[in-house]
């Protein structure tokens, strides 16, 4: 993969922009919702936005309300297709990983790893392979693309349209990408792989997990990624580098519910909980779902519960459930005691934001890493494994981080800081984007690492030579001595 | 040595500031300009700054019209004996560098840098060992020690007091301090040692020269810095480290001056030629200076000088000789073609901001090393050795800036992205000093790096313990196929 841009996050307040042509690479889930509120922000700065959508997309619906356009493509993925990847993922992260022997878990990774691979090919296919729409973007003389590197591909478009690509970056596991980046460093001595569950601080075993951790990731990189080397061969001459832009985002807007502020009032000094599980989780094993509602019946608290399912046999009468709940403005509701969250990005940053302390569960990807950072940071309690968890785990959990002072005061401290930033984290995304678009890319800001080979980079070459001349000069050193002694010795014995 | 805070530089507008109080360690020369501009900036926000000021310093004067309180210390190093050192190093890099052998380099080398720590260590007495100074200082109820790191045991001061250390920093020799602060990657692979006079595209020769770079300088600091463990084992309990605040400026205001503005409209379509060779760079050889002149007299542009010793004999009618020249300015100024500069940082950044192509003489210091950067952007042409340079030399060079435009175009370049950021420097470097005395510090921009030894960060005992466990394993594994091979050829051999 290749691309343009590569730094850290900087801030920004901006004067008026020309006006430009977006074009947005297709991405899905909290990825979109992400994307989707910087290209609402570059509209309002007057550039034109078109958003590649496939046919089937759980979260990229083409509303008649929005002000960006969309451009369909045909892919060979189905909704349900998705919906069932999504759920074979999360019950595989939840119930089976410490269920399944070792090969069997390898196998079934590896599984869930090429239907992921089978749809991005699709993706690709659906754009990359389409003469016609490939034709219409050729026309459609658009200044730079915008894309998540989760969904590959991206960089041969930019490189068809010969223009700027700008990437939106939460992590990759390992930091894959992120170190092949080249300018974020990530010694595995203090820098914990992402999805590694360690903190910066690491003992000896624990580096050693790090280091395996990094080791095995990149090789699987390597292997999974092979599946897209034909695109790059077909379409790139030269060999694939990558190298993303970092974009940390964390605001979100919605309006309020007249009903639910009254059932929030209702609580009294006790205050409440807010508990959401995502926005892909929609389905969980009853005898799960019973014993988080029996737990939740029993604090005095009232709960406000993102839930789509069944309802609970054991669900309290402090307890409500909601289809959907505006997350960010109850963290923020002066009622609010504690949050009950699986530790998405987004969650912890609302979380942060509001600085409520947190119970996470955690189901899958970047959010046991999440949680395991604010549990180090001593703003958060975390229930290992939801599958063994019982009631009164919960109910402890919520406790604590309620009637424990130094929960909410070392959240509210994260919030402080998190707050104190020269500028708003949106427009640091916008300015850099509109810079990319103005200067025709930031070759300047590319790192030279990216012209090296692998053994160049490490410097083993140099290495390789300096040992190599150390040895002939103390060889040469230790043979001169030997000749030395010898003609000493051979002379006495000789005179002997 | 032991520090707060330490990240890449991040940018802001803001609010109105707490005042605080804010104690300055004493700095000199082009780190003293650049302090000066951010205590004023600091000064309007409404803060009270103090600056601990010597007996005798070349730049740091206490003016009535200062708006800062000088704080005086005694130190057994005069005036004269500064200046008398400043020649000795500036004749010692530009004229006997190549003269001398290298046991005699090295030796002058060492004489030098002893000379530099004596002083240094009579201005850490003169602050730490007065108890009538510390006490004072203890008592001022200061939120926050700013300092430069090039002067030492601010640090030592920073804790002595209690209060959060920021350091302002432009560089170290092969970026010895930016890679003790952990968070800054520098893999000599692509990235060049500060002084090096390399860029990030090395040959192999290069690469190895640039990896020679790093370890020497890794082994002189830790020579160098024996001189201060004293200190550091007096008054701190902890092992000592570093992290510094990287905080780039650029812009300096003077004010017009009108006989020089009569002269440079004189000019005509030719233009003017700007000249200056620094703060600290006072005298050169009498034949140097002439050969300077005379090249200067056979160009078709006026050239304003900043010179201030005897008046060459072969100045041409074209060229004015001023103790002083307002030289942001003149470089603003839309008659400019050419800058012949030394290469210092502030001149590097005043000569990018307007977008001015140059001839560079580098004389010491990181002057080399900044000048070949702009050769390799393509917007200098670079006079490598003042000593042996003839008058045609830096005809030539003035020529091919002025007249090829490639030169102007690529410093254009620069110019735009120079100022295409989304706030000015001076802002950042404030920002980031209240950051840390509003949250008392930036304990949380540590990173972990700090708390590892040296085999711990480079995995070293990682490593070992992985390449053991693999060598066990190899080892029982050989051993047992020898077992089962013998004893198979043994059974065969039996029966036969």
């Amino acid at each position: 993969m290749r691309l343009v841009v590569c730094f850290l996050s900087l801030l920004t307040v901006f004067g008026p922009a020309e006006c430009g042509n977006v074009l947005v690479w297709f991405s899905d889930g909290s990825h979109w919702i992400n994307l989707k509120i910087v290209l609402e922000t570059l509209i309002d700065r007057g550039h034109n936005v078109t958003v590649l959508v496939p046919d089937a997309s759980l979260f990229m619906k083409a509303k008649e309300s929005d002000r960006f356009s969309y451009q369909p493509f045909n892919a060979s993925v189905d909704e349900q297709e998705m919906r069932d990847f999504i759920e074979e993922l999360v019950y595989f992260s939840v119930y089976e990983t410490d269920q399944l022997n070792l090969l069997q878990f390898l196998m079934k990774f590896y599984n869930l790893a090429s239907i992921i691979q089978d749809m991005c090919t699709s993706y690709c296919d659906g754009i990359l392979k389409s003469s016609k729409l490939m034709d219409k973007l050729r026309n459609g003389k658009f200044d730079i693309v915008l894309s998540d590197p989760m969904y590959p591909c991206s960089d041969i478009l930019a490189e068809e349209l010969n223009v700027p690509l700008v990437y939106t970056f939460r992590l990759s596991i390992a930091n894959v990408l992120e170190r092949m980046c080249g300018q974020i460093p990530a010694p595995p001595s203090f820098v914990p792989g992402v999805m590694s569950k360690l903190t910066d601080k690491m003992s000896f075993t624990e580096r050693i997990m790090n280091m395996l951790f990094y080791l095995s990731q990149d090789f699987f990189a390597t292997i999974a990624w092979r599946k897209f080397d034909n695109y790059y061969t077909e379409y790139l001459k030269e060999s694939p580098t990558v190298h993303p832009i970092m974009k940390p985002l964390s605001l979100l807007i919605y309006s309020r519910h007249e009903d639910m502020e009254e059932f929030v009032q209702s609580s009294g000094d006790d205050g409440i909980v807010v508990f959401t599980l995502g926005s892909l989780v929609e389905k969980m094993l009853k005898e799960t779902i019973n014993k988080i509602a029996s737990a939740l019946a029993q604090i005095p608290q009232k709960v406000l519960w993102r839930y789509n399912g069944e309802k609970p046999d054991t669900l309290g009468e402090n307890t409500r459930t909601y289809k959907w709940i505006p997350q960010n403005d109850l963290l923020g509701h002066p009622k609010t005691r504690a949050f009950i969250t699986h530790g998405g990005t987004n969650s912890i940053y609302e979380a942060i934001y509001h600085g409520v302390p947190m119970v996470g569960i955690p189901l899958f990807a970047d959010q046991p890493d999440n949680l395991v950072h604010m549990k180090a940071k001593g703003a958060a309690v975390v229930i290992d494994n939801i599958k063994t968890m019982e009631p009164q785990d919960l109910v402890d959990g919520l406790n604590t981080i309620i009637n424990d002072p130094s929960y909410k005061e070392n959240t509210m401290r994260l919030s402080r800081i998190h707050h104190d930033r020269p500028i708003k984290p949106l427009d640091e995304a916008v300015f850099w984007i509109e810079f990319v678009m103005r200067n025709k890319g930031a070759k300047h800001l590319r790192v030279e690492a990216h012209n090296l080979t692998w053994y160049q980079y490490h410097c083993l070459d140099v290495f390789a030579f300096l040992i190599a001349i150390l040895t002939v000069v103390l060889y040469a050193f230790f043979k001169m001595c030997k000749f030395f002694i010898i003609r000493c010795c051979f002379r006495k014995s000789k005179k002997e």
